[in-house]
């Protein structure tokens, strides 16, 4: 039984900030379900903190990885999640070759998203949709932050997350820009000319889509209500949007 | 300038856990835009925390209320939320008196969902369709944590959730139950005979509608996937499913 060294676990901590997760190209995931998603994309892991349970129960998964066995208390005590039990990953971040938005399908764009679980239920809804591609504005949350990996329940392992000067990438792709506005066409009675290709845009909870991006917008849309309220969640609201725009395709 | 007492203080942390919240029948609203529509709101508010520029800019608003005026550094140190620093309300639960799901409308049934952010977000949902009531399974989160209220974003003042045995409630109301299943009809594609009229019943996000449940939905639903993603959490699951019937009722 190893034990995690005191250096290993300010390391650990450290990677729950932005600033060190950019100095050691390096960020976390957690628990069973995502851990195990993982081991099977892409993504490279450098070091697995388990317990001797998970590493019974799972070690097909994880053969060819250096791995640390832990208790589930020492486990707790570095994991941003307290309750996590099982497993800890560190893993190395991915450099998403920027490209423009893929015609003859959908996107979407996100401008100052800020809370990392309206990030990452975006990306696992993005990932329901076939969406393989969401542009963030500078300001948006970072996609490693631990809570918006744990938020996407493993989706990360298949969406390109893209950070970008969004005018200027809405503004060179050349296809239409959806974006929810208040006065835009109910979203159940739209028609879509041809195929569904373009960019859905959504703006932050507080402020919405920023009027410097609102000029690139070419089609307005809105979600009707039958209640009192007068927002959604961004992430309801793009999950219904995603979930119309899909239907009127087929 | 009064200052928190240490009583006080207790008490106010106190609310932040169920049992002491059933013995004071009173919860926490925090922030300026929940308390806002708080105070316009059915609840009684007991006490108000407040800081002066808070008081200043809304005083036409709490006329009336027992008010403690407090440092945004003191309102920080007692609040849920660590980032508030606006104002906290101590607010009297109110008994929903328990009815039958109504007929001629839809309303909600959750099945253990367990995560105040997704019961507060599907609240939001139910007010934004105009979905009055919400059944609970007894074992739901409770709805006076400050996290779900919090999530509701001020809904909690319009929808009626009740905490009562699912199966019981379902089996009596005699209407069309709604449930999300793998293998149920596209929703996309679905008709209504008449008027829409029923109860939508979500399960957990680990285990889905349990067994005993699941006997009682008489129309089995799905959301179409274009990925390779498992599932939806749950609230966005609700908000898609909510969206469709209400469009196939217009």
């Amino acid at each position: 039984m190893d034990m995690i060294s005191k250096s290993n676990a300010k390391f650990l901590k450290s990677l729950q900030i932005k600033k060190y997760r950019k100095e050691h190209s390096c960020f976390l995931v957690e628990g069973t379900k995502s851990v195990n998603e993982l081991l099977t994309s892409k993504f490279e892991v450098v070091t697995l903190y388990a317990t001797k349970l998970f590493l019974d129960e799972f070690a097909e998964l994880w053969r060819g990885v250096d791995v640390e066995e832990v208790t589930s208390k020492e486990l707790g005590s570095v994991s941003f999640f307290q309750t996590n039990n099982s497993v800890l990953a560190v893993v190395k971040t991915s450099d998403v070759k920027f490209k423009l938005p893929p015609e003859n399908k959908l996107s979407i764009a996100l401008d100052s998203v800020n809370d990392p679980g309206n990030l990452g239920t975006i990306i696992r809804v993005a990932d329901w949709y076939g969406i393989t591609d969401i542009y963030c504005s500078l300001d948006t949350v970072d996609v490693y932050n631990p809570k918006v990996i744990s938020s996407t329940k493993g989706s990360i392992n298949r969406v390109n997350v893209h950070y970008c000067d969004l005018f200027e990438t809405l503004n060179t792709a050349g296809l239409t820009i959806y974006g929810a506005f208040l006065e835009g066409n109910n979203i159940h009675d739209l028609k879509l000319k041809g195929d569904l290709e373009g960019i859905l845009l959504m703006g932050s909870e507080a402020h919405g889509v920023s009027s410097e991006l609102e000029v690139l917008v070419t089609s307005k849309v809105t979600i009707p209500s039958f209640g009192d309220t007068e927002s959604l969640n961004v992430s309801i609201a793009t999950a219904i949007i995603c979930d119309n725009l899909k239907r009127l395709s087929v």
